[in-house]
């Protein structure tokens, strides 16, 4: 058996890539402007030739069991990306049938939050579990579902879109799938930081946010403020933990996993995060799974996780 | 290969089990009082004479490969009742064991919905899918869910409990499991004559309904006057739909369903709630699901349904 695989993580700025060993040591890894290239042929030409060079340096040329690459909008069954928002190539676009035709090993594609969860059953906080729910707490709130030890794509591919459970359902926020009240439009930095303005706008209550530019908040400029003390800002913690123990005591009624574990930006926050969460699932936990599912945070490093949860995509690819 | 299985179904009042052969034709069925016995043991010895008389009368002794069992509560994994309402046998109850033991037949048990979720894969509306949600609207909202051609029993064996999401998160009912706002407690037959007395005590516009005790109102009965043209009785069903209809497509960011298929009395209510429901999933439905998930009513026979779906257990009792 080939004893490596390369993994690729394309997104909207970089496309980060790199040479994985079984045991999940990322032995070499590069990076490439996702947007150099208007035309997808160049582009692939480019990753071919940074990860030619790192097969190179690295002696693995011929060792390469397979490529695994996580992209948005990426669809396991088909092999297509089926969307695309900030980078100008045209869609459907069959990603894993052209990478794998320039490089000749197979090559199988999903999307970034998919990656996430696989590669955290292979290498990280779900090692051993059958049954759990990768939320990824970034830009947006993404979602990788794992039953019975296998990732959960779906009819159509595109299942695990936790984001996109509806927590309000009056006068919720405007999500941009287009709907009103997700998740997502709370819970992700971004939703944090909307969290921010809104409770500047309608309380009157002092806050170290009030000095900054309202319009630039960011999610940590809120940790900042909360870290030193800031009582707006913690309660912004709570009200977002809040919702995510809502949501996740709802999907546990779904899959009854093992574990839910939180992944992205949001996910370091420590206990102004998960503690007001924590309470929040248990109560609002049916009675039955109360205590039963663990709040866990990625045991992935940061800088390795989208290359490390790709390429273990790769041992599957065909 | 042995050529048939046994299905029992244990409900609350009846004990039904019946001999099934592989293409899903119920040879013969029989029945017993499940509350007839307070003891356990005395119930088994019943339903092993029951049946082995069922056996002896089709030729089938020595020929059944597995017994499948629809139990409340009943645990997949563990072959445990953990918990029983109505029925005086002490919990948690080594039922496969027992029921194995007795009849020297291997023996599987799950809890009713998802008994029928299995029936409705080997031999109903469900058959070739590898990713469905089975809902039975009945007492309660049950549920079976299907991904990847397996049942989702999650971590501890109780996945699929989706009859508690939550869809009112203010305000909502009281729901029987502890709960508030819960599916179950507006979208069950008990849910909708709950309907049914909210509306006939908040609202003064005419309708049948008044003529009849309030406190007696059954969903059967907004029904019949649904269908004779009752304005506040088919807006009562629309209300159903509508919070169903919600439910459907967060159930669909989570697994991407090929069908949510409907079971129970409230499932044969035709376009009274199938009309509101499909529109509302639609119009809740995230961009990308749109038109893509089938509503499919059950096509197992409402008598046989029950020993069915436990019968195709029997297949993969070991």
């Amino acid at each position: 058996m080939k004893p490596y695989v390369v993994g690729v993580d394309i997104g909207g700025t970089n496309t980060v890539f790199g040479i994985v060993d079984a045991r999940g040591a990322v032995i070499a890894s590069s990076s490439i402007k996702t947007l150099k290239h208007n035309n997808v042929g160049d582009f692939i030409d480019e990753l071919h030739q940074g990860i030619t060079q790192l097969m190179e340096q690295n002696d693995a040329v011929g060792k390469v069991a397979g490529i695994g690459i996580g992209a948005p909008n990426a669809n396991y069954y088909t092999g297509m990306i089926e969307k695309l928002v900030n980078i100008p190539w045209p869609t459907p676009l069959p990603l894993a049938r052209m990478v794998s035709e320039k490089f000749g090993i197979p090559v199988a594609i999903t999307n970034d939050a998919n990656a996430a969860a696989i590669g955290e059953m292979t290498y990280g906080a779900a090692r051993g579990m059958k049954n759990f729910i990768m939320i990824t707490l970034g830009t947006g709130v993404g979602s990788g579902i794992v039953i019975n030890g296998q990732m959960v794509y779906g009819h159509d591919g595109f299942a695990g879109e936790l984001g996109h459970v509806i927590m309000k359902r009056n006068n919720g926020r405007l999500c941009g799938c287009g709907r009103t009240g997700c998740l997502e439009a709370y819970c992700s930095a971004t939703g944090v930081a909307r969290t921010a303005r809104e409770f500047l706008e309608t309380r009157t209550d002092p806050s170290v946010l009030r000095d900054l530019p309202v319009e630039q908040i960011t999610s940590k400029d809120v940790y900042d403020a909360a870290v030193g003390g800031d009582k707006l800002a913690k309660e912004i913690f709570e009200y977002t933990g809040n919702i995510l123990g809502e949501a996740f005591a709802d999907f546990t009624v779904f899959s009854s996993p093992e574990a839910i574990i939180l992944f992205g930006g949001l996910a370091k926050s420590g206990d102004l995060l998960l503690k007001p969460l924590k309470e929040s699932m248990e109560k609002n936990m049916m009675p039955m799974f109360k205590g039963k599912v663990k709040v866990l945070i990625s045991e992935l490093k940061e800088a390795d996780a989208a290359v490390l949860g790709a390429s273990a995509l790769g041992w599957e690819a065909k």
